[in-house]
């Protein structure tokens, strides 16, 4: 029977037997204050480079915790390679954005700055402890990359080839979701989701005019950005990506316990 | 050019030409207030059974508007016949749930009581409002209608045999969705999604011999409750819904101005 940790924490630091890692004050409240937890006591870390390991709790001090790491429990394992391109929205519905992506295996996470997108400045920060959050709790071994946000003809200037733009588009006569996608070859995708207020119809020719994109319908009804976002992930990842057949990791996942700071 | 309506309402009248319609208190003050409609200006009404309609405002009173009918916009059509069995959760993320399913076209929410379901009450009136504000945004025709919440095994005890009832599995050796999905006849559909903490054991052995029930696969990652909602019910309707070629109302969208009240 293995060790169950008690939570699961992304770090920063290199990760290897033996190797001692310090959290930051926030992350030592959280496992002194919130979860109650104490010396000796097991957690999951995971970086990002290293896969997951057990690590056993030193001891706690002023706004520090320090833990040794102690053995493997996962490899690392490449995820899928996945982009969302977003127009930022309201802030509560801009979070949610990036909580959810992350859960769904977004690999970089960028705003992009449309004709009528609304709020002209996006707190990236407060995104990216969404989105790292989000990659704890679904038991990813990354976290998306939080790229800088730039106005979307700048983001698509410099644009790789081979990387399909699946732009979701509100309305009119395009193909959907489901045909789009398995008519690609697999290989490296994002989405691009405009802002509530929709693309402006020049924008939007201009858009549909380069090679990499391909316009995606997402059914007869007009969903909010934030609905769009999580819809056309989820079936990307169904038909392309690491929801198929085979596509991730199959053993048993970690269930951390319930968190008492999370959800309203 | 047709008459652009100011917004779209959901009403419970009988709606044909020339026939009258009053709107609550709440409506009246938000056409009122909110949006500073005026006599004259024309909204657009649906009620479930008889299409949209355009409506002229005849006048506004203390808690009150009266409308009158003009023409009809489009056709009653029907929607998916597609249920969201949920297990209730955290308030925000309930709203959430109820919100992303109307918009994902379901016909019926059901809340239904889990072994480990976390709060045991449901405010149903609180979710059917926050779907029928979804219902009304999205351009959908009908309002999902809002079942009694019961104990799953009392909600599974008089199962329809056609339905397929479609189980969101956490983890172990599922079926991917998408696979899933595509094996099944065309025909009504149901997806169960547990609560945060998952179904017992026990509890799931005994779901997954009920000959409706279809375990089916999200992913490598773990989803939240609300993730799975949405990811799932796209997947659906992507694969065997109204997302496939021709499945809908293919007439360009209305989109109602930005509405000051909605989001955070």
């Amino acid at each position: 029977m293995s060790i169950q940790p008690k939570t699961r924490l992304y770090v920063d630091s290199p990760l290897g037997e033996g190797q001692a890692v310090g959290l930051d004050p926030e992350r030592a409240h959280f496992l002194r204050h919130v979860l109650r937890l104490d010396k000796g006591n097991v957690v999951a870390v995971f970086n990002g480079r290293d896969g997951e390991w057990l690590a056993a709790i030193d001891g706690f001090g002023k706004g520090w915790c320090s833990l040794t790491v102690t053995e493997q429990r996962r490899l690392q394992a490449a995820g899928p390679d996945l982009w969302l391109l977003f127009a930022p929205i309201k802030r509560g519905r801009i979070d949610f954005v990036a909580e959810k992506a992350s859960e769904l295996g977004v690999s970089r996470l960028w705003p992009v700055f449309t004709r009528r997108t609304d709020p002209n400045r996006v707190n990236t920060d407060r995104l990216l402890a969404n989105a790292i959050e989000a990659a704890e709790q679904s038991e990813r071994l990354t976290v998306p990359e939080m790229a800088d946000p730039l106005p979307l003809d700048k983001a698509l200037a410099g644009w790789p080839a081979e990387r399909t733009l699946y732009l979701c588009a509100e309305a009119g006569n395009v193909r959907p979701i489901a045909e789009a996608v398995r008519a690609r070859p697999r290989g490296p995708a994002a989405f691009l989701i405009g802002p509530e207020g929709g693309f402006a119809q020049s924008e939007l020719d201009e858009i549909c005019k380069l090679p990499f994109v391909v316009p995606v319908g997402l059914g007869p009804r007009i969903l909010r950005a934030d609905t769009a976002v999580v819809a056309a992930l989820a079936c990307w990842q169904a038909l392309a990506g690491d929801w198929t057949a085979d596509g991730g990791d199959t053993r048993p996942p970690f269930r951390a316990p319930a968190d008492p700071t999370v959800g309203e």
